[in-house]
């Protein structure tokens, strides 16, 4: 398995309409996406810093596990999302080596991209999220 | 204020020595300096993933925030770093916008970087780090 970038920064927000200036306003980024990921329960919205995008995320339902995450934590940093060519190669890979993967196969994510989340009891309290862009096979 | 990319993603870590496989043997990634910072009761190691920096952080003291981190919400993501051409006039800018400073000038960090924090309380939770490469000016 071969990481090329990190490919996102997961934010939980309770609010897009509240947490998009700061981003825009403070910090000088442009929102230039927001979907919503039905499959996920969440709103995204996406801002490119570099290479990396952040992407915020709003809970659309009580029973999102980012309705739980506030809940239990506050806003903040959810998770990190790391690019690889292969998404299914990569998970197959990290769970023969012992890591507890949430997705043992890949699924379709925010803007199109296959991707598989890995247990953060298995990455140091770390949420681990492999992607990887149909584009780039 | 322009952000050119976020130069690294600050993860809190009970023991380095323990962290450290899980990103090379599992990630891939290679561990190219592990380096002491008294300033902030830390040791840290580092690890490049495409323009972004993954810097891991332990405690070398009770009285590290790192620790105070660990023991009120378990180890993972601790802060997030953007890097700007020139980290005073960002911290001043913002610090005018109404962002409440953690630090108001820049202070050393690692790596030499110049470095201020933001307050989490006005960046919706995340712990903010503003850093500049000197060499970058």
């Amino acid at each position: 398995m071969q990481i090329s970038h990190i490919e996102h920064i997961g934010i939980a927000v309770k609010s897009l309409k509240d947490a998009i200036p700061y981003y825009e306003n403070m910090l000088g980024l442009k929102c230039y996406s927001i979907e919503e990921v039905a499959d996920q329960k969440v709103k995204t919205a996406f801002f490119m810093v570099g290479q990396t995008k952040i992407e915020l995320l709003e809970p659309t339902s009580e029973e999102s596990t980012i309705a739980a995450f506030i809940e239990k934590r506050g806003e903040g940093i959810h998770h990190i999302a790391f690019c690889v060519d292969n998404a299914a190669d990569a998970l197959t890979e990290l769970g023969e080596k012992g890591i507890r993967l949430i997705d043992k196969c890949p699924r379709k994510g925010a803007e199109g991209l296959n991707i598989g989340f890995l247990h953060p009891k298995s990455t140091g309290g770390v949420l681990t999220e492999i992607c990887e862009k149909p584009e780039c096979k």
